[in-house]
């Protein structure tokens, strides 16, 4: 097993730093820990038992060795601890801040050459760790009360910043996308975002790798591993300290330099690596990933009950570039011969308010093979909207075979009806606009 | 009473086209009438009786005269009821669809011709009409059970499409926004935007308008009504059927041109009209205008408990334009003493995982006086944050006197935290960068 299975998939934990009380982060990580289905040895020279787990004074008085270490101690603490791990421990995870990011540059090149001299791979310092719910692995000092994590999926979540990252988790699980694996990479002393894209590029569990970044470190490296794991997988990049003041505010947060974004910027695009403008931009974009692959073409055929929510969705087409090309003549006067005259036979599809499910199956029966995606909006405030359109959809979006989005506003049954979408792997968007960017994502395979 | 009093606050209505059952439209308006204050004459030649309320065969049968008619009877049938209509009714509106939006110009005109004959202002066709909660008037034919309405507030809704203007009431109640007025207002053939703006600019009860356009028809009297409405209250508005896609559907929707984008843009800002680039937007703009007042200045000051938060913000800042300046020296020192050293006193404020609900008070009344705006980050996902910090925030933001939001992640305290931050008449939005925009919505008077 390399240093980073070791990271994801140990056998046995140690924790220097444990605590009795989740009033304290040692505490919250190791109740977090209870779930975990390998060994776990709290550290803690106080106590003879933590949490119903024996405790042990020192690492000295745990015999054999153990996978990983975390430690959360002070980090005037860390270089000690560190160096007792010598020959224990394959890897180790340093959550403590008080390093780089606070100007204590010298301390935390002491540990990273510490972990050289001992020959372990360290992630952090000044992050939150791993969240592999495969292997029920948790070190997250965040309490479940406070953070739900998101079910098991295919979405991996990489992030500089533990907010950030506490953050994707919760809007992950709101949006109903699973999780493959989190890491919170803080300070990327030794194991950084480069480290952790090659890992993922051969991960089965994960198919979109989600990327929160404030800096690279060595530019050349990450964008050979951007590229090697964005053809394996979908990969969608934030990067964060955009302007002065963003990289000021970055700098300070994690001890290193964010660098002009306009080169990263250039260099992403020049090698087709999808990059969101925001975190909203950014969830958006990995549940359209997580849920459909994507494919090539611009041309959209949008299908509407609200005549409004079309024109928003064609402008934001504009925007996004994608093409809301007319009907083909033969398609019109077929569904001219179907739909009541008042019915909108153009691209948006206007159903209008008198719409019935099923006229959403004729449209995109009709249409399947002329476009190369398909936004459907039902707003389901009209007694014609009922909820065997989940079933309906989902028969169509196994024939149709292509980019499906869709738009639902809030309502009665839009809870319901979502839950059916998103059973059947079709991602809802609670705003036109937001549809069509998540469709987007699915159609920049040029 | 203007003609438009009585369209909002009619103290008598005539539904022409009521019917038995929810099934149909006339049912639906029916039932949503039942809450109404004043009195209701349901039309419909069938029944003796609809839904608890003596029906009558035809509108002669109706004795005296009526405030406000409601039609919602095929397209065809429409002049000659409005001719009925003479001398009974001082304002009508008409619901029915099948006119100007599916070529039929002629009969569109025609009506307009008639209600200018028998000296009545008509709202419509192809609307959704009027939802007035003082009055408990509510002529949209979307059953409650399918649409909660918004509960009552401070924003107007105008909307040329029914379907944005129900996505609008839905999301205004979800966003805890409160209504004042809401109008679908549908092709515009005689009551227009500019009378709506013209009316609202005198409303009592609205102090912020939310305007969706596809059309404007008489540019000049557009631009003349928005320009006294912005200088009474604050006015939003989303322009849609932006480019030729958007147009057209746009066109085939409400039967009207949409006209250049770049020209409305151009003026809305010479005259400094706020405008929204989409639906999340006007929807973020409404709560932030609805809950506080807009000033001047773009300084504003960031405080976070998340570092990459933090710099999301900082980043969204400077794309629209706002000033993420240093810190006064002597505050720095100032916040330097309280706090310990792994705190960031910068701008933005990082009070890191560590924070307590009290830090947030001391770094906002250091500063109050030093920046024209504040954004708050709290991610509750730390035990610091609990729900005392909503009582700390509603006394600040009295002493404050500036505009001031707030982004929460989800959490499991988010919740009831949101309900007393809002209840404080802090915005609360759910990304760093959305809270952004609301809080630069608040700042944009210069």
């Amino acid at each position: 097993m390399s240093s980073l299975d070791i990271l994801f998939n140990p056998t046995s934990v140690v924790l220097v730093g444990a605590a009795h009380t989740e009033m304290k982060f040692g505490g919250v990580i190791l109740k977090n820990l209870l779930r975990f289905r390998g060994k776990v040895f709290p550290v803690n020279p106080k106590y003879r038992e933590l949490m119903g787990l024996p405790a042990y004074a020192s690492l000295k008085e745990i015999s054999g060795p153990v996978d990983l270490a975390l430690v959360i101690r002070p980090a005037s603490e860390v270089p000690e601890i560190l160096r007792e791990l010598n020959g224990k421990v394959k890897c180790a995870i340093v959550m403590s801040s008080g390093f780089a990011e606070v100007g204590q540059n010298k301390l935390q090149d002491e540990i990273k050459e510490i972990g050289r001299e001992i020959g372990i791979r360290i992630l952090g310092p000044n992050c939150m760790g791993v969240f592999n719910p495969h292997a029920r692995l948790d070190t997250f000092f965040l309490p479940y009360e406070r953070l739900k994590r998101p079910r098991k999926g295919n979405v991996a979540i990489l992030s500089q910043s533990g907010a950030v990252l506490s953050c994707l988790m919760s809007v992950l699980r709101e949006a109903n996308i699973g999780a493959s694996k989190a890491v919170g990479y803080g300070n990327a002393m030794d194991i950084d975002v480069s480290d952790l894209y090659d890992y993922l590029a051969h991960d089965t569990y994960t198919d979109v790798v989600v990327s929160y970044i404030e800096s690279v470190g060595d530019g050349r490296k990450f964008i050979e591993s951007a590229k090697r794991l964005s053809e394996q997988k979908s990969l969608i990049a934030l990067k964060a300290g955009k302007g002065e003041t963003g990289q000021a505010a970055a700098y300070s947060h994690t001890g290193r330099l964010a660098g002009r974004y306009e080169v990263f910027h250039a260099v992403l695009k020049q090698f087709g690596i999808r990059e969101a403008t925001d975190f909203d931009e950014l969830m958006d974009a990995a549940k359209a990933l997580s849920y459909q692959r994507p494919s090539k073409g611009r041309r959209v055929c949008i299908i509407t009950n609200g005549g409004g929510s079309g024109v928003l969705a064609a402008d934001e087409c504009m925007r996004q570039e994608l093409a809301v090309a007319d009907l083909p003549e033969d398609k019109k006067e077929r569904l001219g011969r179907e739909f009541p005259n008042f019915f909108g036979i153009n691209n948006p599809v206007d159903l209008t308010a008198q719409v019935t499910d099923k006229d959403y199956g004729i449209t995109i029966n009709a249409l399947k093979d002329d476009y190369d995606g398909f936004l459907v909006i039902a707003l389901p405030n009209v007694l014609g909207i009922t909820e065997r359109l989940g079933g309906i959809m989902k028969d169509l979006k196994e024939s149709v075979k292509k980019p499906f989005v869709f738009h639902l506003a809030p309502s009665g049954i839009s809870a319901r009806l979502t839950a059916l979408l998103e059973k059947a792997r079709i991602p809802v968007y609670p705003s036109p606009e937001r549809a069509v960017r998540g469709l987007r994502t699915l159609l920049d395979q040029q």
